[in-house]
């Protein structure tokens, strides 16, 4: 088989077709990037991690009910996926205050929320990513009034199931990034990727605010050991997932 | 009576306490700001103009029923008002797109909203009064849930009073901020001013899109004859005021 044209190019994942129209090959790259790209580098070994981080994820949530655009892993860096239309949000749902909703509130990084957040932002580079009120989400028909109340209560399920997961590998799942697209038959789906590129990650067994970062926060504020850190988390989650069956 | 020391001072009125607790004298300056501070400038005349119309949209609301701060203006830059505790919130209502709203969503400016949108921004400068969800207004203790709903309910009838109002001045009312505090009597009333500062307004007789605009966007985007397009607001609105009874 020759190597297709990708059909999409991102900045941390390409997408090809393949010959089922409705399934696509997901390539998950070593770029990373920050700061909506004004922040470029490399983590070696970061598609590896992500793409099986990803898959092991997608696995667990499918088995507790979360429908997923995952469909199997093919090679360390790539797996099948259902071909979807991405609704154009970012769907973050936080636990403990950090990132922008910090710098946008005043609030402490480190403050426990007393339930968990459900925020949305527009996914427009151009834009910045900026946040959207209920209002102005459905002022902009980004999605229906009906897919906003499923957003977000899959949203809330699924930070439910990822919070145990963490907690069992001793990792706080401070907050994450999801994506969701609408496949063939019109169902909400999760898709896109789930990794320390999309989470924040605490290590449990460090204290201390910079050593505790497992995620992509080390690249963005230059904490060093990005590439032990991603390593780390992987490790910990293999652990916590069953041998997969041989295919 | 000597001249008392001022309360506060903010960047386009100082407030004064008189003999009385409950009433503060606000005198409104000619000093004008924008982007958070860092443009600044006069216009001269602004106070006299700001303060008249404020007064007169005050009345026009009062007689209507809403609940304001505006007791008498007793020069042509001053007037008493109720002291409130003010809620650290800017309630903005926008019957047609600009401003923020456009640079951050992409809608063109100008787009006519289907309904009136009520968007709350944390009136914090250090932080560039940033756009709240409903979840970040109530994580923050900004506001009850009950006093949203009645901002929310007081921000519609006001749009509907005001858009009326500057309709018959043939000027189209297309956003405004609003400032609402809480009276001694635990009371929700609206406070600070309604004046061409506060307000986005386009002359109906023009349809040039910078010939159009009579408010704070002539300085913030150097569009000249802002003392001019002032008073003009000014001269429209005292000329469907009754006018004001000898005290
Ligand atoms: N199952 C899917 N079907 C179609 N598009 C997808 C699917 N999963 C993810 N995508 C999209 O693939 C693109 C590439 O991913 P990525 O490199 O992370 O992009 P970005 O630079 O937008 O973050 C993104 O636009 C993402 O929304
Ligand atoms: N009735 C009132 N009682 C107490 N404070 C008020 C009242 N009306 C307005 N204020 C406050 O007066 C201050 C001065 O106004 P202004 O110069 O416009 O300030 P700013 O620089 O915050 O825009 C503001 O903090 C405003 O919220
Ligand atoms: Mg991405
Ligand atoms: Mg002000």
């Amino acid at each position: 088989m020759s190597v297709p044209e990708k059909l999409y190019e991102g900045k941390a994942k390409i997408l090809y077709p393949t010959d089922d129209p409705e399934i696509l090959l997901a390539y998950y790259k070593d770029d990373a990037t920050a700061f909506n790209a004004q922040k470029r580098g490399t983590i070696v070994g970061k598609g590896q991690v992500n793409c099986t981080l990803s898959a092991a994820l997608f696995k667990h949530l499918e088995a507790a009910g979360i429908p997923t655009h995952f469909v199997e892993q093919t090679a360390g860096d790539r797996m099948k996926v259902r071909r979807v239309r991405i609704l154009p949000l970012e769907v973050v749902v936080r636990n403990i205050a950090a990132g922008s909703l910090c710098k946008q509130t005043g609030l402490a990084v480190g403050t426990v929320l007393k339930h968990p957040l459900v925020e949305f932002f527009y996914k427009k580079d151009e834009l910045g990513d900026p946040l959207l009120t209920r209002d102005r989400l459905l002022l902009l028909e980004l999605a229906t009034a009906e897919q906003l109340q499923q957003l977000q209560t899959m949203a809330l399920r699924i930070d439910e199931i990822l919070k145990d997961f963490f907690h069992q590998c001793g990792i706080t799942l401070v907050d994450f990034k999801l994506e969701f697209g609408i496949d063939g038959s019109d169902r909400l789906i999760l898709a896109d990727e789930i990794s320390p590129d999309t989470c924040r990650l605490w290590d449990d067994s460090q204290s201390d605010p910079e050593a505790r970062v497992m995620d992509k926060d080390r690249f963005r504020q230059d904490l060093g050991n990005v590439e032990g850190a991603y390593q780390k988390v992987l490790e910990r989650v293999l652990a916590q997932t069953p041998p997969s069956a041989p295919h």
